[in-house]
Formats: structure tokens, C-alpha cells, sequence
């Protein structure tokens, strides 16, 4: 269908903005003299002259090309779901070529192994033992969070790191358990099953939900529906760390105060009733030591925030001081100070007979799983993306997700709990001088190295140390200035953020997180419920018209509503707009009434900004011309986009809009609107 | 905080088009001769002149009047809840007259009562007895399709409309109980409580449910939450009320086909499997009844339907077909054919104290009664205002929330169940010439004669009739021309259209609504998580930058990328964002290799279509701008609206865009921007 609108005849200059005050009667007599047309060469529309009038030329509204329902949905569907055109490099090559990019596609190591050399091993080499000093305590503590024996920790930062290596596209990405996960699946399955009273039972679960993470992740990836965990906002991830940091530190008081009897809550009244319940139990010398180590993590932390080039400090403090405070503790031999005791030596057993998916425990494993699932791979795709930006370099969020799950899935089978990229380890690996997901491979063997041998040193190594290490990881999460910024920008952002930290600190974890994404969600549903409408009026030396709020120089052209609205038209403001436009023109009446001026006669939506448009508000446009007609007034649009056309003229809009009341521009829309005006 | 960026020069005419094929790097150079600058007088900024090059007057971006955080707020808030300005009337009114005017907006029959003539009231006098002979036997009918005595029903149509006509301002709206809201109370309490076992409790409950529903809806007024009903998109109702309609019409074949022992359920398989299994129990004399007055009643309904002068055959055939089958049914005393029986004498007794707020069955009846109030509110809403716009008047919508609320709550205590503005009523009532709600008043008059006088006439109207009444009013409800149009204009929305009448159909009529619902949010969503983004060009004869797609003859600048984004840039899509421009970035560059071009230098962003920007937005801006100065890219933005430009300069994005980046519009954007890339 091809749309042909030019208007038949027209006479008024806009490029000259008619003089302020002066009517409508009398604006084309008052325009300047007739401007020379300059573009005619090009002009596709046929300028048509009038009688003592200036010359304008109107374009039409053109429509996209015409495409049928299966294809039109075909490339909706692409851009929803392959946004980054991932079969892009597979255009016009053989077929043995394309097989190669595939393996690489699929396995990111036959992309850059071959081209792996000595020079980048060396690199390699030290990033990953940089981290594996880290690991190796975080991933003990970070087991203790998730309720889980210490070993499991380590487990998980040998077989995940392998197979990430296989399958990631980042190079900088350090995997092993993370704090945030460890703490969600410890306070969800808590809630169910006492870790104390029926470990055995407790593993299971764990075991089960991380493999029900890494289904749900690498489910994620595969149907190319990454953009799920884009409904993670930042401002309701700054809130929901934030909160989650403090709970976790104040978990941590167990350990430092050295209390025996504490709650299994999570919430920050609980805890803190705990704390000073059982005061008779706080223990000096646990105190002291924790205090004593807690101190040097948070300096080495900062001096290696204040000189980057000294990451290596904060990096190798934790095992330092677990080094040291296994030494001392060994050698007091205090029985006041609780230590890890006796892990077993040996690599991870396998756990797949572990996985139980019957019985009652199903639902909570699934959503366990779902929500550790998700909350990890949030962390591994924002750290992942930010290191390439870095470098220079692009991931692929979706596949991603897959190497995410599938290293979740194995793990689950391997004695592992969730794990993915953590932040900070990977901006150790990075600050360390990584080149390649060889890192992990180093990291990987270190911990095995540890597993196989090195057990027997933890037996001393006192539980307050894992306690001070992990305060000092997650209190970088706590973003004061982050969730500052936030409220000078977008105080809705900064109340989600809010929402989401006080929910979490306060109620429980998972109900943060909730409250978070539906404050995140409500936002953009509001701003779709009640858009941006603004009175828009012509820049004086331009075509242009732009809001009168906005630039105060703006002139309204008498006679003329022109508004611009600046959303999609859908059910949910479809009968706002048409409220919103009638008020409007009450105003600008009442206004015109005041100074003298001609009243109301022509309204044009400006719809440049109107990206789609449903079936409601389409009826809308029709209504409010409805309204309008009764009233003597015009309605006409301006520039409506490609989508929203096309579907104007599928429906019995097009026929109402469709002949005359369509335009280019607004510029064409008041020009067309004058000269009709004017008998 | 004054914005002034003014590129300091430039040398440019956008005003033509470079030729298709030329490089940047000549673009220039084959401009044609400088027009002349003919609007001098009113430019605000400076032409600057350039040796050898043509004029271009650049406009700096003007940020809106500066506010405070608490004016801003309230300035939103009122946008919000108060898009239609209730006070305005109020503004520079002596108190008296305030006094005056708040008594007529809290009781409109103030504002037409004082007016109220002989004539009006013969026209509503014809109304109320037309609608009141339509009323009566679908009141009966309703309360039937609730599982209520017939009587609740008669109720129901008799005190709600005499509230409606103090408070509502709509002159058209008949009252009274409506046949979804009716089915999804009955569907829903009877899935707790059996109506044959416990009758007690069952109305207890129905009235507890109602009070709440006034509850919902008077606060959802007054709190000035009206657009809550919004997210009721039109696609989501024609699917629902198809779906409820067939639901409620499958279920009367118990009474068309003289069953006795029938279902429950409310889903079409098991209804139909009841219907067959029972087919011992179809009694043909019912069914000859039945189906005759059935054919008899649709036959009606087709001849109002072609002629709108004839309203009244299909408004008075339900009372004839009572009146007529009830006579036959006396005459046969048939004990075949089951009766309505003994119904009590009487006007409403009180209910206030059969409302039960303890115990366990509260949470059920604040879920029925927010699922009931909201489908009502909806249909009340809609009903007026439609009419409203067919008599060219307003109504307040939450002002009419608060009417039906408070209708509702009183209704509640008044042996009512849940009522609003019945669509067919009040076409009846529309069609039949009513003025003002008197209407409503003379036909509750009729209910009452009926109540205090008619009751024992009913004693031998058979329940065929009343589902051959029910049939005849919901077929109304399927509306197939609906679908087919949203098919054709709108796949997503015929898709959740769909999905609720399959949801109602065969699950359940809250699941389906559930469904359509978030079908129709996900839509939104799904908008705001993978915006349009076009690539512009230069519309020939113009200054105006259109996209390439819509706009065959528009012409790509060479050596820039101007890139549209036609939606608010939020977290969900601010990730997107970045990643389609590097791909529109990449297919630019392979175009222009192929075709032996310069490569991109400059990307514009046109931001006329972005009405909000959020933290996330900001963020990706900058992280876009970062990986473009990479590639030695300059990343400009045009065109920023109010209130992202505000929000640009509240954060540390002002300064990156800030002084030299920030264009009026993209013809200056390119304009400068090509005087920068050559040196």
C-alpha cells in the first residue's frame, strides 16, 4: 500500500516564525517575503505555488517496506532474541570454515589457544596464583556463609574454573563461589532444613539447587533470553549488595565475638538481639585476634584502593593472615579459639547420586536455584562485560549464561555449590596481568595442589579469620557513593535502591530482591502510565518546535496547540493523552481568552517520539479527533515513526488520519494547518 | 545551572544535502553556495562565520527551569494523580461559591438537579421504565449466574441505582448487577464454600466480598489510583469477556437442557463432559422451551441490532419471554420444568450484620472482592465513558470510582451484591432517550412495585427462561470482528488477547485474567527492554534527519552514523542500547569498505524519541562513549529532551557530553561535527 498524502495546496512560510501576538488571520500576511527555494534538486514533493503566498514543500509520510506477518515477525524475533547477531561471522564461508567457527563459537579455547605462547603463559602463571591465594580463604569462608562445609568451598574453585575455561569468552573472569549466592542459598534453604540437625540432607539440597541454577542459566542462554537479567537494575543491585553486605558482616559477629549460640536468622533485629543476648559468650582472645586481622585486611584493602599497583597487597592478605593466624593459633593450642578442624584430603567426590529431584523439597530447591541462579549470573555477566569494556574486547552475554550453567550443572555433580565470576577476584586477575582463561586453569591447579596435600595445615586455622575475610570482601559492596549519586540523579532509582536495602536488611533476603524488581518494574510502568507530554512552540531561526519548558525562547504559533508526546501510545495512557490534550487546550484557551488572541483551531500531536502504538491508542487518536471535531478544531499529526504508520493504516485510523491530516513535520503540519485555516 | 555549549565553529550547510557517494572529506567542498540566513532577527544563537564555508546558526540544548527535589516530586505527583486537574474549577472562587461548587462535584445531582424540567423527566421517565423491564429479569438471571437467591438480584437493582444517581456524573450509566462480575464471584467463592450446602455462609460471604470490592474501588478513587484499571488493556477484555461469556453460556445449557445434577467447574471441558454424561437427565420439554424462546430472544436482539431505532424490542422481548413463559408454565403446571418458586415480599432487608471481617474465609473475600471490583470497575468506567464522549461530556473517572465504591459498600449492607454500569443496560437506557440519572431512579421505583407487590408472579417462571435471558445478553459479550481486528493491526495484542479467552476457557476465568494481563505488561516491557533504534538520513529538501528504513529517499551522511532511539533508555535496555549501535556501527563500516567510503567517524545519537533516561541509561552513554573513543569515534547526542537533559547535567555524563557534544539538533550535530573531522 502506498500512502500519498501531499496536501493540495499550501501557502505559509514556516521558516519565518510568525510574529508573536499577531493572529492567525493575519500570520501570512505578516510572514517575510518568500524565501528562495534552495533545495529543489533533491525535493521529491512537488512545492505548489499559491497566489501572493511563500512556498512550502510537503513531504509525505512514507511507510517502511511492505513485509508479511511471518516475516515481520521473524525480524522481531531477532532483534528480541539475537540483538547482537551472533551467525553474523558464519555469512558467506565454506563449509569447513564454518564448522572451525563453530567449535570456536561454542568453544571459546580453540579461538585463542592456538595462538597461546610462552610470553602469555608467564602472564597467566602469576595472575593465577595471585588468585588462588585468594581463592583458596574466600572459597573456605564463602562455604561457611552458604551453611556448607568448608571443603565445599574448595571444590568449588577447582572443577567450575576448568570447564569456565573451556567454554568462557572472558579473559579476566576468576570463577569460584561468591559471596551474595552463598548467602541467598544459605538463608533459602536454611529456612527448610537445619544445616546442624541434618547436614547430609542439607548438601543434597545445596547440590540439587546449584544444579537447578545452572539449568535455569544455561536455559537462559540457550532460548536467548539473557535480557532477563537485565530487569536487575543497577540502582536496585546497589541497594540489594548493600544490604546483603551488612547482613553478611553482621553474620560475621558469631565468628569475631566468638558466640557459640547464635540465631539462624538473617534479619538485622535478630542478629543484633543475639549479639547482645549472649554477651556472656563473647570470647577476648577471638575478639582480639579478629579484631587485630580485621584491621589489617581493611588496611591493606585501602592501600591497594588508594595505589592500584599495589594489588597485590590486599590480594595476598587473606592468605597471609590465615598463615599466620594458623601458626599462632597452633601454637597457643587455646581451646577458646574455635578452628576449622579436620577436612578431608583429596579431590572433589562425585555428588551426581546426591541430586534429588522427588519428594518435597522439589519446589524449594527450584526456587533456590532460580534465585541464586539468577543472582549469580547478574555478578558473572556485569563483571565479564566490564572487564571486556576494559580491554576492549565483547562477550557475549548469552553465551555466556550457557558456560555459566553448564560449569553450574557439572559442578553440581562434582561436589560443587554455586559458583560464577566473582568481582573481586577477577579485578585481582586482571590487576595481576591476566591474558587468557588460562588464569583459571593456574588458579584451578593451585586448589588442587591444596586439596591433595594441603589439607592438614587448615586444621588450626581459626574460624574468627574466615570471619574478618569475609567482612573485608563484602564491604566493598556497600556503595554509599553509588546509591548517593543515585539520589541526586533519579530519586525513584534511589528509592528502589532504598527499597531493595532495607527489605534485605530488615525482612529477608529474597523479599528485598522482590520488592526491588517490582519498584524497578512499577517505574517504567508509570512512565508508560503517564508520559511526558509537553506544549511544544517553534525556535525562533529554525523549522524546529520544541517544548516551551524546555527552551524558553520557543514561540507558540497562535491558533496552533501543537504537543508532542513523548512515549508509546498504549492501553496504559491512551486515555490519558486524550485527558491530558484536552487539558491542555483549556489551558492555552483560557490563556488565548486572557491576552486576546484567536482561540484554539488547529491541535498537532507531534509523534516523532511515539515509538508504537496498540490497538487502545489508536482508538485514542480516533476519540480525541472525535471530541475535537465536535469542538471546530483540526487534529492532525506530525511525523509518526515507521511501526506506528504502518499500523495506523492497517486499522480505520489511517482512513480518519489518512488523506490530509498526516504530515512530514510539524514545521509541514502548522504550514498545511495556516493556510486551511484561512479561507 | 546554565547550560552553554555552543560549538565555537563550524562551517557546514546541512540545509543541503551532500551528494550520495561523496566522502566526508569533500562533503564540504560540494556544498552548494551559502544560503542566505534568513532569519536572523529572531536567532538567539551566533552565526560564526568560517573562511570560505557557509553559515550554520547553532542552538545550545536549554535545560527546563531549574526546581527543587520537593517541587519536582510534586510537580510528578500531580501528573500522576491528578492528570485531569480537579481543582481548577475552585481557582480564584469566592468561598461561598468553593462551598457551592465542592457540594455539586461531591453530588453532582446538585449540578443538574437545580435545572432538573418537566421534559427532562418524561424522557427519563421512559427510560427508567425501559431499562427497569430489562433489569428485572436479568437482575434475576445474575443473581443466578453468582449462585444467589433470585431475589439478591431484584435487590441489587434497586438501592445501588439510587446511590448512583446521587453521587455519578455519568447521565447514561444504568446500574445494577452485570454478568462477569456475577460469574467471577460465583466461580470463585464456590470453589471454598458449596452454595446447595451452605447458603448462609455462601451470602455472608457474597456480601462480605461486595463491601470489599466498595472498599477497593472507593479507595482506588479517592487515593487517585484510576489508572490501575488501565492496565486492563482492550485486547486483554475482548479475549476475557469472549471467553467469560462462553464460560457463562456453556453453563446455562444445565438449565436449557434441564439438567439437575451439573458440574461445578466452570471449565469447558468438564462442563461438557457433565453435559453428555448427563444427557439421561435432557428433558425435552425444557429444551423445546428453551431453545424457542432462546431463537426468539437472539431474533430480537438482530433486529435491534440492524435498526437502533427499534431498541426497545430487544430491550422489552426478556420481560415479554417471562411474562409469556410464565403464564405456560402455570397453564402446564409441568412438573417437568423447573420453576424460580416462592420468592419473600419485600423491600431489601438489612445485611450489615451477615458481613464477616474474621475467621478463615477473609483472605477469600478480599480476593473476590478485588477481582469483582476491579472487572466492575472496568465495565462501569468504560460504559460511561463511552457515553460521555457519544454526548460530548466528561466524566471524572475517579470520581465515578468513588460513586460505584460507595454504592457498592452500601449496597453490601443492604442484601446487594456486587453492581456497576451494565453495557447493555445502558445502551438500552442511551437508546431510549434518558437525560440524567433520574433514569435510574424511575426504574429502581419499578424494582421496588416489583419487590413490594410483584414477587408471587414469579413463582412459575421457569429457570430456561432466565438462562435463554443470560445467553441473549453475554453473546453480546463475543466479540469476533475485535479479534480479527487486533489480528491485523497487532499480533502481540491479538496473542494476549487470545490467551485470556483460552485461559478463562479452559482454566479459569482469575488464571485467564491473570494471563492477559501479564501478556500485556510483558508487552510493554518487552518495548522497553528491545526499543526501535533506526539509522537516519537526510531527507532530501529538508534539514531533517528520517529513518533509512521508512524513508527510502532519506540519504546517509557519509562518515557519520546517525542512530534514533525511539524509546526511554532505562536499565532494562540500556545494555541493547550500546550493543546495537556497535552493530549498526559494524554493518555501516562493511557498507562502506564494500562501497569504497569513508569510514564512520562520528556517531549521532538522536535522543527527540527518549523521554526518560535512568542511572543505567547514563552509564551505558558513557560506556558507549568509552568504547568509541577507542576506535577514535566521536559520540555526540542531539536533541535531548527536558528532562534527560536535566538529568544529564545532574551527573557526571554532563561533563563527558557536556561542552562540545550536545546538539540542538542532528543537522547541527553533522554540521559541526563534519567541520571537526576535517582538521
Amino acid at each position: 500500500m502506498v500512502v500519498n498524502n501531499k496536501v493540495d495546496s499550501l501557502s505559509y512560510d514556516v521558516e519565518a516564525p510568525p510574529p508573536q501576538g499577531a493572529s492567525a488571520g493575519s500570520a501570512a500576511a505578516a510572514a517575510p517575503p518568500p524565501a528562495p527555494a534552495h533545495h529543489h534538486a533533491h525535493a521529491p514533493a512537488a512545492p505548489v505555488m499559491r497566489e501572493g503566498a511563500a512556498v512550502m514543500e510537503l513531504h509525505k509520510v512514507s511507510l517502511p517496506e511492505r513485509r508479511s506477518t511471518a516475516k515481520a515477525l521473524r525480524q522481531r524475533l531477532a532483534e528480541v532474541l539475537f540483538p547482537d547477531d551472533p551467525l553474523h561471522q558464519f555469512k558467506n564461508q565454506s563449509s569447513a570454515r564454518r564448522l572451525v567457527l563453530a567449535l570456536q563459537y561454542f568453544f571459546p579455547i580453540f579461538q585463542w589457544g592456538s595462538a597461546y605462547s610462552p610470553r602469555l603463559l608467564r602472564s597467566d602463571l602469576i595472575a593465577g596464583l595471585t588468585i588462588a591465594s585468594l581463592a583458596i580463604p574466600q572459597g573456605i569462608s564463602y562455604a561457611k556463609l552458604a551453611n556448607l562445609p568448608p571443603i565445599i568451598g574448595l571444590y568449588s574453585s577447582f572443577v567450575p574454573p576448568l570447564i569456565y575455561s573451556l567454554l568462557g569468552s572472558s579473559r579476566d573472569l576468576a570463577v569460584g563461589p561468591v559471596s551474595i549466592a552463598s548467602l541467598v542459598m544459605g538463608s533459602m534453604l536454611r529456612e527448610a532444613v537445619s544445616p546442624d540437625d541434618q547436614p547430609i540432607l542439607y548438601l543434597q539440597l545445596a547440590f540439587t539447587a546449584t544444579f537447578f541454577a545452572g539449568v535455569f542459566q544455561a536455559s537462559l542462554g540457550f532460548l536467548r533470553l539473557g535480557f532477563i537479567v537485565d530487569f536487575l537494575s543497577k540502582a536496585t543491585l546497589t541497594g540489594f549488595m548493600g544490604g546483603a553486605a551488612i547482613i553478611v558482616s553482621l553474620q560475621q559477629l558469631k565468628g569475631l565475638l566468638g558466640i557459640v549460640h547464635f540465631t539462624s536468622h538473617m534479619g538485622f533485629i535478630d542478629v543484633m538481639r543475639s549479639v547482645f543476648k549472649r554477651h556472656d559468650e563473647w570470647e577476648w582472645q577471638t575478639i582480639v585476634m579478629g579484631t587485630a586481622f580485621l584491621a589489617i585486611l581493611l588496611l591493606t584493602r585501602q592501600i591497594s584502593a588508594r595505589n592500584p599497583k599495589l594489588f597485590w597487597i590486599s590480594a595476598g592478605a587473606p592468605l597471609a593472615s590465615v598463615i599466620i593466624s594458623t601458626i599462632l593459633s597452633f601454637i597457643w593450642k587455646s581451646h577458646s579459639i574455635s578452628v576449622i578442624g579436620i577436612l578431608p584430603r583429596g579431590v572433589n567426590p562425585p555428588s551426581a547420586n546426591m541430586l534429588t529431584f522427588n519428594g518435597s523439597y522439589v519446589a524449594l530447591t527450584i526456587k533456590t536455584g532460580i534465585m541464586t541462579g539468577i543472582l549469580s549470573l547478574t555478578e558473572g555477566i556485569a563483571v565479564g562485560r566490564t572487564f571486556a569494556s576494559i580491554n576492549n574486547y565483547q562477550v557475549d552475554g548469552n553465551k555466556e549464561m550457557m558456560a555459566i550453567g553448564i560449569m553450574n550443572m557439572a559442578g553440581s555433580c562434582a561436589s560443587c555449590y554455586v559458583t560464577t565470576g566473582s568481582f573481586s577476584r577477577s579485578a585481582v586477575n586482571y590487576s595481576a596481568g591476566c591474558k587468557t582463561a588460562v588464569s583459571n586453569i593456574v588458579m584451578a591447579a593451585a586448589v588442587l595442589v591444596t586439596l591433595l596435600f594441603l589439607m592438614p595445615l587448615f586444621h588450626y586455622t581459626p574460624n574468627v579469620i574466615l570471619s574478618a575475610i569475609i567482612i573485608t570482601a563484602v564491604v566493598g559492596l556497600i556503595d554509599v557513593r553509588g546509591a548517593a549519586k543515585l539520589w541526586k540523579v533519579d530519586k525513584l532509582d534511589f528509592l528502589a535502591c532504598m527499597a531493595a536495602f532495607l527489605g534485605v536488611l530488615l525482612v529477608s533476603v529474597q523479599m528485598g530482591l522482590a520488592i526491588a524488581v517490582g519498584i524497578s518494574l512499577f517505574k517504567i510502568l508509570l512512565q508508560v502510565t503517564r508520559p511526558n507530554m509537553v506544549v511544544k512552540g517553534l525556535v525562533p531561526g529554525t523549522q524546529t518546535y520544541r517544548s516551551v519548558v524546555q527552551y524558553r525562547e520557543a514561540v507558540r504559533v497562535p491558533a496552533f496547540l501543537v504537543v508532542g508526546v513523548e512515549s508509546a501510545i498504549y492501553f496504559t495512557n491512551s486515555m490519558y493523552l486524550v485527558e491530558r490534550v484536552m487539558r491542555y487546550l483549556r489551558d492555552e484557551e483560557e490563556m488565548a481568552l486572557k491576552s486576546n488572541q484567536s482561540s484554539i483551531r488547529c491541535v498537532v500531536l507531534d509523534m516523532s517520539a511515539v515509538a508504537a502504538i496498540d490497538t487502545s491508542g489508536l482508538d485514542a487518536l480516533s476519540e480525541l479527533k472525535k471530541i475535537l471535531d465536535k469542538r471546530n478544531i483540526e487534529l492532525v499529526l506530525a511525523n509518526p515513526v515507521g511501526s506506528v504508520a504502518e499500523r495506523m493504516f492497517n486499522s480505520a485510523v489511517g482512513e480518519t488520519f489518512g488523506s490530509d491530516r498526516l504530515f512530514f513535520s510539524v514545521a509541514e503540519a502548522v504550514a498545511a494547518g495556516a493556510c486551511k485555516a484561512q479561507p
